[in-house]
């Protein structure tokens, strides 16, 4: 579409929430022909090992609390690369859209010139609802959904949207260093004490955790067990999580053989 | 987990925004062994052509404006398949939590000791997002997304959502109804006209279609022009959408070779 030349090609793919068998079709064969591997710490090791013999695979840190490369670093090792002529595959945990700086390395890339695409992925709100059996909108009970984060840039977080609301659900991605102040700014805007809240950790994956409360124990629900990212859900449909759902055992089988 | 028989087993599984190869792997898998397979409307025949030989194979409607089958039928009709022993796949657009009953399919099946598992998929807004190359967070810009739905059994629009904070972006799925009113609403809750918005209907597909505007132009950009179901996007990242990413040809291929 642009008339400068293109140089190598970027594609930004969602790694979902673990798993092998919950990527898409197009991440697994995006990463299956990729010439360069870039991936978050979060990503699960046997995703990683769908790339190819020969593949160029280098992790960007980026898991909470640990040094990891700077955006800055990582825009122009994908640069680089793609100018190599390399099909650089960058794989980010969930949907690169949602919490995934897409927009920051989708801009930056196209302004010298290389081409990017984006694989959708899983996100974990989606992901932690499946594994658990809880809905994320429901009828008479939850008509939205509002995903948000616990780390913005300032370390605030804002109270405008914390809304009284019953009818909201609230799904915190990477709570866990916020859920006391969360709790303590929905209360005081007029969400109930009571409403059920539950916190997930590293959802999606073989070892997730679900601990089940209400709001006032939002605190102690949300406490990391092994320092995996914890998902916070606030709202009605919390109450139907359950610790085990009750499929298959074999339906849950995780090896990918593609 | 549950000391009562189980009987019968029915998957509750996301086939994402249409095109084959955005299904999870997992979810792929479930089709490929299917008994029988319950389908939407709106899944593409080219995920239901997934199922194997012999699968009883319905379509069950809910296509906005169009006769579907009831959800008191459908669920009875899951549960008979599953007391036959058949492995039944209940297959819905985008992830089966985000408006897609699954709360209410789960809890029948439940009652009448029917095991359910659930395969996590893409939400529309996620597949927009990639489709198009825009965001739906973006620092500085939007710290939360809301998912939302134009269409409330009540045929109502709450306004106490419509926040007028310029760091939130709106997804409205199934929006297309909806527009004029959700404009006014949103402008009288004081988002700025000017708010970069966009309409995308069959999000996903390879018969997506992107129209950008601002907020006062909801109502002309969110006019169907086939039918497909409208998601709405309103929100400063709208405004980085493109009508066709930079990708390379080949790499949109969507047929899927298992």
């Amino acid at each position: 579409m642009s008339p400068e030349p293109v140089l190598g090609c970027v594609v930004l793919v969602g790694a979902g929430p673990g798993p092998a068998d919950l990527l898409t079709v197009r991440a697994m064969r995006a990463i299956q022909s990729a010439g360069a591997l870039l991936y978050d710490a979060l990503v699960d090791a046997e995703v990683v090992a769908l790339a190819p013999p020969g593949c160029v695979c280098i992790q960007t840190g980026k898991r909470a609390g640990r040094a990891s490369m700077s955006q800055d670093l990582i825009n122009r090792l994908m640069l680089r690369l793609a100018r190599r002529g390399l099909r650089v595959v960058r794989l980010k945990g969930g949907d690169p859209s949602i919490f995934g700086r897409v927009g920051e390395e989708r801009r930056f890339l196209r302004s010298h010139g290389v081409a990017v695409e984006i694989v959708p992925g899983v996100t974990a709100a989606c992901a932690a609802a499946a594994q658990f059996g809880f809905p994320l909108t429901h009828r008479g009970e939850a008509r939205r959904l509002v995903l948000t984060t616990g780390r913005l840039e300032t370390g605030a977080l804002a109270a405008d949207w914390a809304a009284a609301d019953g009818q909201t659900t609230l799904a915190i991605y990477m709570g866990g260093g916020v859920a006391a102040d969360l709790r303590d700014r929905m209360i005081a805007a007029g969400r109930p004490a009571s409403t059920p809240a539950l916190a997930v950790e590293s959802a999606g994956g073989a070892e997730a955790r679900l601990k089940r409360g209400t709001l006032d124990q939002l605190a102690d629900i949300a406490a990391s067990a092994s320092g995996g990212p914890i998902l916070i859900v606030v709202g009605e449909v919390a109450a139907q999580a359950v610790a085990h759902t009750a499929a298959a055992p074999e339906a849950q089988g995780r090896t990918l053989r593609a």
